[in-house]
């Protein structure tokens, strides 16, 4: 007991400028932030259990660097909680984790899942908004088994149990997959589906919440480059389809990034939104970056995304410390300068 | 600084299928879940400090390894918290601390505080139950001394400030103490009184809750035996008997355990409930294990009890999701999967 | 990564006597308390980088060792949250941080920052109190430079960001600065000033809150002796004034601390406090000590300080179990028996 426990974690803070345009009714505006992109810290294990077998575990616990906060509160495991078992037909996971769409996201954005002009503030579910892949939280109850790598494909299978003993049963199951290929070449493609039932007005009404996506990348001599389509279905109502191209350059110690995301609600022009980004990085060693970055995000007139990693911003309706930004149709530019350090 | 510091901890996940049998206006109903048995990590240190003195210290949290969950809440040092002095006399201890009671149970239960099977849903205090000993959570404000082993003998002493300048005075005070008998041979007896001091109806009412418990394990060579008694009165009310029986059976690299536990509130028909269990564990290697448990729970007429580790049953009233089961009378099936694992 | 962690922390349980006076419509009163002083634990990490720079982060949790709870409830690394970047000019922190004032006074009082004698009660922003130097929690949102050493002197300048888009823009902003010496001689001097803006009656109404601090120390060959002095403004209100004196004595294995504190509101008779104290320390150890304090708290006709670290009269109103207590002009006598372990 107390071997081969590993501890781990990343502290990710910016200085970041945030300018929202005048929208109806409200002028134009301007705030500072100190402002936490993904920081967490865990602790994961590992015995071998001979012919091939392992048991394993993951404790991970997101925060946020610039206040110090737990992000799940009492759920302090809020990025995975699982146990597994590993031998050579693959992996089962017990706990409290990830959807297999939010790797294929991931590997298929310039800018991973960090910094303001990521994918994932229009193709993840965020709060006020329901219609994305199921990324922002761990699935809680979950059951995953992983294939191991045949011939660089491996595939990903995950349930959540609704664990109700009344009727409707499945509310609040999820069910998802993902097919990844990559055998160390250049290429790298991911597909990813799934189900989720929510609630619908009524006590026994159930939503079916279901996501297609596509995601892939391919390293050219001289740049990375990086595409995903979203394709998002939720009962009686429209489609939802995103999509982002991204590229990223290595320049000696540096990497420079751009990206384009795009998201619309079908058959209202109003719901569109997209984002345009660009950032700088600067390797000071394999574990510590400093960056700038920046990103600007269009809102259509019906749409009021926020953007990461302002979390006064990211998640409306916001406190009043952010008086309530942005509104229907308001759009930000935002300027990071951050320091990354990983342990 | 820094040094002699462990880090261990403990995840048990299981896949959980319950049956709830059909009672006064509810029909039978079933639901899967993924469970957690009890998970915790924690930190302890040891520190010399000569002829045979020592300080000493244990942090130990516990969390729902299904959803990553602090089972404490803020109380996030919820399985001890506590500081230490070591000497030839003994030990002192200052902090949050389980009561002596709990380890006389732990040592007198086939099934220990785990699985289905195990015997504190009808002897230790759980939400919505006050009559047992008091094993849920540690008492806080707590001093303990514990004697060194005197030809075999342990005794415990215990006692929680209420921490009140106002009369009643004692209201939440808590005293306990056990004596425990392990000599290394086959023989184990323990034996534990407490008495903890409770609100009444009126503000100025101070209700006495007592427990006093005798356990017992005795080694065969083919198996071990457990035994258990308590015995619970509570001011103006009936007095709670509970008993346990239990064996446990190793058979190579497994173990296959079984009890029957039951309680009874005194001169109440309706008052009864028993769990009958079967459990076998397969140990991959010391600190890893998979198991199936099966137990059944009878609820009299008036008695609701859920089953651990099904944390929608456990402490009713239930969440939504769990759709308000047990009802009184309602008996529950559950059968176990699981995987359990040390660090 | 996973390399050049540290954990480290300190659990520091007291048995707390207190003793209430009698004040106009309560009689005096006493209770009995096992308290928790300053604990917590954390972690922090270093990286060298090269050419005298460096990437480092702390990340520091308190906790109340008497309960296990964690004293920031889901503020998790409620005492600092920081990643930093050093070089030869100095350090630049982003996070959660102390202010600058903290460390001047702590470092001007023989008891630092524990014991019921220490003067940050009377000091020291607490709940109820908002008048004194911002040191019981860090400043989220914040970015501090810290001078290297030249010549002895340090500075540090803090700045945390209101994160406001609308007006007042300013609403929450702090700003604060300390100037320490200290070249390794006798002597130790600090002067700290910060400025912190408070919401007024009004929602546009902003109050600066303005604390000037300054604290000395000094080795004799006997005896250190200690001394500090706040001011503190706050708009459209009477000036608090607040002084300290302070002994350390070592004797072999031991230590010796007396202080004496006091605060008044200008202009307002009723509005003073002060408390003495002696303490008496036993080194069993660098990391472990044992101790015995006893501290009187006079309250005015207008206060009601409580006395740390008794959490029920420290921040009142106080919870039940406490009883209200103190009541204006209710004075406080207080004596620990207490264990302090540093890992």
């Amino acid at each position: 007991q107390g071997s081969n426990i590993t501890f781990y974690g990343k502290l990710d803070v910016a200085i970041e400028n945030v300018r929202f345009s005048a929208a109806s009714g409200k002028a134009a505006s301007t705030a500072s932030y100190l402002s936490n992109d993904i920081s967490y810290w865990g602790l994961r294990g590992n015995e071998d259990l001979g012919d091939g077998t392992r048991a394993y575990f993951k404790l991970e616990s997101g925060f946020s660097a610039d206040t110090g906060t737990s992000s799940g509160g009492n759920q302090l495991f809020d990025r995975e909680a699982l146990v597994g078992y590993g031998a050579t037909w693959g992996a089962l996971q017990l706990g409290s984790q990830y959807a297999p769409s939010l790797f294929v996201q991931a590997r298929s954005d310039p800018f991973g899942r960090n910094n303001n002009g990521n994918g994932i503030t229009l193709t993840q579910q965020i709060p006020g908004n329901l219609r994305g892949f199921v990324g922002q939280l761990p699935l809680n109850n979950a059951v995953q088994y992983i294939s191991p790598s045949l011939d660089g494909v491996v595939v990903r299978v995950l349930h959540s149990f609704s664990e109700r003993a009344a009727a409707p049963k499945d509310l609040g199951e999820f069910s998802g997959g993902s097919i990844d290929y990559f055998k160390g070449g250049p290429l790298y493609v991911g597909l990813s589906y799934e189900v989720q039932k929510l609630a619908g007005a009524t006590p026994t009404t159930v939503l079916s919440n279901k996501t297609a996506a596509l995601g892939a990348s391919y390293v050219f001599s001289q740049a990375k480059l990086f595409g995903y389509l979203m394709h998002n279905t939720l009962t009686n109502a429209a489609a939802v389809n995103a999509q982002l191209v991204g590229v990223s350059v290595p320049l000696g110690l540096s990497d420079v990034k751009a990206s384009y995301s795009q998201r619309k609600l079908n058959g209202d022009d109003a719901g569109k939104a997209n984002i345009i980004a660009i950032g700088y990085f600067y390797h000071l060693s394999k574990r510590t970056e400093v960056y700038t970055s920046w990103a600007h995000l269009h809102n259509g007139a019906g749409t009021n995304f926020g953007i990461w990693p302002s979390d006064k911003t990211y998640a409306p309706p916001v406190v009043a410390g952010g008086a309530g930004l942005p509104v229907l149709g308001q759009s930000i530019n935002s300027l990071e300068l951050g320091l990354r350090h990983f342990f």
